[in-house]
């Protein structure tokens, strides 16, 4: 019997595709990496023990293994490679929620939105809120741990993982930490494997901490006719308060959505922020005003607050819709390049030298408050010239956000287009200790070969 | 040359004792582990290259290291070893506030109350606060993964740590995240090292984030003639809101703190809350009422509560002193087990079962929100019977804890009182995970060895 064939013979049918037509769609993820391979076969189990069955089988043929959540993954995470297996959680949708211990057990395929609007039917919150939560999947958030526009005040997906089941390397289930708040119990395990990016194990389940339901927001807009105005803004907010959002566009991103949602934000503007409260009652409101004076203290054109939190949605929305509508210039490269906060204003004018040198148009949006910018370098790919000056642009600007103590990386992960500046940031002492917890978890290298080392 | 002497010669003159009378202070922690070995010398550097070069001598010539903070630790977490070095980081005591960023860089020998004041000055707050805040180290904090009366809102140690540096087990210095709220780049190495015990390196500095000083707060305190009416209003008020502080006593506790300090606690009551709402303005006050009403809902005999926050401190004092003052009723074997809050019922009677079995009593003080629980075993140890009887207890409260789905340690650790109980509680496989990591990073085993494994 063909190796495949046992796979195929152990799996409940439909569990695994081999259809060229079906598997090209799960080659790549939203990183588009021109390099993606093709897989010998894509399994999409429904259960752990289907998961497991899949790992032994790769571990005894030695088969790479690219676990895939929804595929929205930004650094090519989830890029397939030759010979290999896509294993997709896609089909793993179950969730229970326990709204007397506030916790959330997962699988791994459901929808950062699907979680969020589970648990929220419950009184109940899951923060990390990445742009694209209506098509990440929540497997994926913890895979990169990622994060979002309210982790400036909520933190990050690590922080709200208290436990999980993964699938080791040889086939092996175990589970790591449990639905208890504090727990010492022996290393941090769950930390380690929230962000680990499929390298060490195969995530099948998630209990994640849940907060009570987040409370009505007042809103704060303000436009600067200077880049040192608005990051003096917000330094000078991130240092007296904690916002709940506080979220930055530059003039083309600000044009490009505003070309496609017309709310008569200022065009002329080189920056616009977007901030937010959730303090209680009349402290929310507060809160946006103390924001709106640190705005117009700091030089803002305009500045307004509302208390009306569907007004408010309404430029969190802009926010959020500044990707795609960046992306009507033509294609993006997306970069996840953060700095600490008083580095920001340098980072982002560094940038636009960056553009400027290479010839390419360099957007940046941010999540201002957390100092996480993404520059959005859009390029042409028919054109092989342009392609080039933008990834070269690409590489400079991680230089840059090293060069200034930043990250390469703030919530999409290495992938497979960062990994080459990796040990520019860790240093190769770092990366050395990744390779041998690598090798200790992973001795054939079986999963996601490739990606972040 | 001797060995030793080629480390002292390459020292600052006074880092290494050797006195027998000096070093024997240095031989135990808190929990005074009778099977505390001797050490060879006890070294005390000032530097982080002070502990490279006294690693690298320990792996040169395979001399065990047990690093230790100050000593605080109840797990035997840093028990010395006969042969072995102590490394205690008492002498690295600098830190360096940034307000902007809101983070502290602090090397590892400052106490825990130490760096709070630091950061205070700066209208800021570092919020895990152990009992033993006043004695504790910040890097003592780390390595155990330390929590406290306030983590039910704001969180552990861990949640704390945005980097770090540490001395390997080959002596090499290297640096894992940094000044950054986000950082995807490579494996989270950082909170992999927060809770392992000076198992896999020696921290020699810690990049900490910090949050906005607390508000005033509101308190609550409650008494109540039935343990069930006491879990059942921690449960409702735990599943409701986020308290900023929420505090089990039992019978006992309560009895020797009124012994000491006289404040009119009721010495009938079977349980005492003391609770807590930082909460903005008026809702810290309103917050309590809701507290209030929730703990006379569920039975309390007695309830009230202070918006005066040093009325409030003064019962937080109390609490804080449940554990010296249970002391005067003899020696204490300090547990730490944790179960889902909605499980501290059965856990607490549980325990009560235990010690009548064993004839041994054990007071129950809880950081209840978490459902974490301290039970401290009253014995003498001038009698071995009593003395076996109480150990006979230890285990079997972590027994019980396992089987009701908690865990042996939620904020102190595993050290080495409680070693034979981790894998009864994580599993074989995550032993074979956590050796296979340990392995990895301290092939020699000279780093806190039969600490945790």
């Amino acid at each position: 019997m063909e190796p495949l064939a046992a796979l195929e013979a152990a799996l409940p049918p439909g569990t695994v595709l081999t259809d060229p037509d079906l598997i090209s769609s799960y080659r790549q993820d939203w990183a588009r990496d021109p390099d993606a391979g093709t897989p010998l076969a894509v399994v999409r189990p429904s259960t752990t023990d289907e998961v497991a069955t899949t790992v032994k089988w790769a571990a005894a043929h030695h088969v790479p293994i690219v676990p895939r959540g929804a595929g929205s993954g930004l650094s090519g995470g989830a890029t397939a490679v030759d010979g290999g297996i896509v294993l997709s959680t896609e089909r793993m949708r179950e969730i229970r929620v326990d709204p007397i211990t506030r916790t959330a057990v997962v699988q791994p395929g459901l929808l950062n939105a699907e979680v969020k609007r589970a648990v929220a039917e419950h009184g109940l919150w899951y923060p990390p809120d990445p742009s694209s939560f209506e098509m990440c999947s929540i497997g994926g958030n913890a895979a990169t741990n990622a994060g979002g526009l309210c982790c400036v005040k909520y933190g990050v997906t690590s922080d709200y993982v208290l436990g999980m089941e993964v699938v080791l390397a040889d086939g092996r289930v175990v589970r790591l930490g449990g639905p208890r708040l504090k727990d010492s119990a022996g290393l941090s395990l769950t930390k380690l494997f929230v962000g680990s990016e499929g390298t060490l194990g195969v995530i099948t389940e998630l209990t994640l901490r849940l907060v009570p339901a987040q409370l009505p927001q007042a809103t704060v807009v303000a436009s600067f006719d200077s880049l040192t105005a608005a990051t003096d803004a917000i330094t000078a907010i991130s240092s007296t308060m904690r916002p709940a959002m506080l979220e930055f566009m530059d003039g083309v991103a600000i044009n490009a959505v505003e070309d496609e949602m017309r709310m008569g934000l200022d065009r002329t503007a080189v920056a616009l922020l977007v901030a937010r409260s959730d303090a209680p009652g009349e402290f929310a409101e507060r809160e946006a005003v103390l924001m709106r004076e640190l705005c117009e203290k700091h030089g803002a054109t305009e500045a307004f607050h509302t208390a009306d939190p569907e007004d408010g949605e309404a430029f969190t929305a802009a926010r959020r819709f500044a990707i795609p509508a960046v992306e009507r210039r033509g294609s993006l490269l997306l970069e996840d390049v953060g700095v600490p906060v008083p580095k920001l204003g340098e980072l982002i004018s560094g940038i636009a030298s960056i553009g400027e040198r290479n010839g390419v148009i360099v957007s940046v949006i941010a999540h201002a408050g957390d100092g996480n910018t993404h520059p959005l370098i859009v390029h042409d790919p028919t054109d092989p010239d342009n392609t080039a000056r933008a990834h070269r642009a690409f590489g400079e600007i991680m230089d840059l956000a090293i060069a200034l103590g930043g990250t390469i990386t703030g919530e999409h992960g290495v992938g497979r287009l960062k990994k080459a500046w990796l040990p520019d940031q860790v240093g190769d002492d770092v990366i050395d200790l990744t390779r041998r917890i690598k090798n200790a978890l992973d001795p054939d290298g079986i999963l996601n070969p490739g990606a972040m080392l």
